[in-house]
């Protein structure tokens, strides 16, 4: 059991969480809480440490055969990002995906993200896509980075199911997707259409933009079509992950009625 | 201009930041950034607090009729709630509602949140709950409280405008509805009919459940009917702002159609 919160391993762990640098350099990233051990697939995983008091309490049958390095509940808090720490966390290795893979799908449904600062809305996001069927989710570099633990936390395990793609040029990734017949979208207040006036059963993406400054002009432009979401009262805009569950959930609800 | 950082106002504003009882028994809150200074119902802001720099950089006209108190910037900091202060901070009264004259529309469009607690899915359901056009947000008392600075700054202003009202009883809160001929919707995993197949152009209501443990049966049990948003994957829930958006959104859509 590590009972020291300068062991070389503890210390390890916190520089994962905190840096997205050090995760990238090692392919790895951190999940912590029971669901988020549970759904990790088996080979990905590539540490995990359990708090004394849930190894105490749940057994080695838990861990479902699966190696684990006991902490002192203490050493454990240290390396926790929530307050009240489940008793689990895990190293897995990053994922991987290529465009040409999640494009074989026919008529793909894509989310893309514009400079998405906060890990909140991106994990949010990701955990939509899965439930509306999203095939992908494109990021630019300026987003957060999925691997953060606070994104991480919200896509509620669907980090590892959903495929994801960070790109430096988002405008050539949306001309990329043009090529290959993929109608973009962007909720934009000069559309002039509602969202739910335009048919989305084809391949599509919808652009969803930064929490305060909205989409740029640039990666708008490259939108086939602005479409519009109707806001009453004094509604500029709404949060990032909301106006991404309208549209994709509007195009899966189309979908599921074809 | 405040300099010290024990001066008497800028603790109570420290102690209004932090404690619901506080604010309770003043019947105050705290509203920070430009937006919610320039959107705040003039006669509801009994204080503004504004940081030397911005007071230096925006000048008088920027308060717009209003006194202020200027507050060095890092007695500014030490009231703010966020990493980066704008540098504007009010005390604004806080909004009284009663259920009575929420009903006096005709065929309301409410959102019942049963035991939320994350200030920023409340908040941001406050906002959809705008931007769709509802007519109030009902609580139960176990949910956040609105006014915590995290709440506030995540509905974006629409705090102002959207009317909300906590109940210690939401069951009965919901025979009432009921018994004025409001139609109370649940997503639920047992829900037949998907969301989209029923019609919102009545009166009604949508109930939210907590985030971890979703509805409590009894609450659920006080829906007129069990709706279904279908999530593919292994998804089991979505987070409670996105839920809340699609049904109030979906909503929305259907009344602006009819």
């Amino acid at each position: 059991m590590i009972t020291s919160v300068s062991n070389p391993q503890v210390k390890h762990l916190q520089q994962l969480a905190k840096k997205a640098k050090v995760r990238n350099e090692e392919g790895v990233f951190l999940a912590e809480g029971i669901k988020m051990f549970r759904e990790a697939p088996k080979d990905k995983i590539q540490n995990v440490y359990i708090s004394k008091s849930l190894y105490e309490e749940k057994g080695q049958a838990f861990l479902d055969g699966m190696e684990a390095q006991v902490l002192d509940d203490r050493v454990f808090a240290s390396v926790s990002d929530t307050k009240t720490p489940q008793g689990i966390l895990c190293v897995i290795r990053q994922f991987r995906y290529c465009m040409e893979d999640i494009l074989k799908k026919d008529k793909p449904l894509l989310l893309a993200l514009e400079n998405l600062q906060d890990p909140g809305n991106v994990g949010t996001i990701l955990r939509t896509a899965e439930g509306a069927g999203a095939d992908a989710v494109l990021l630019s570099r300026g987003c957060v980075d999925m691997y953060n633990p606070k994104t991480i936390r919200s896509t509620m395990g669907s980090v590892y199911r959903v495929p994801f793609v960070y790109t430096d040029d988002l405008e050539r990734m949306l001309t990329f997707l043009k090529e290959r017949g993929i109608h973009i979208y962007a909720a934009h207040l000069k559309g002039r259409r509602y969202y739910d006036e335009e048919d989305y059963r084809c391949g599509c993406a919808f652009l969803i933009g930064n929490e305060g400054n909205g989409l740029s002009e640039r990666v708008s432009a490259c939108a086939d079509t602005l479409i519009r979401i109707p806001m009453e009262g004094r509604v500029e805009s709404l949060n990032a992950a909301v106006s991404a569950s309208i549209l994709v959930y509007e195009a899966f609800r189309q979908r599921l009625r074809q």
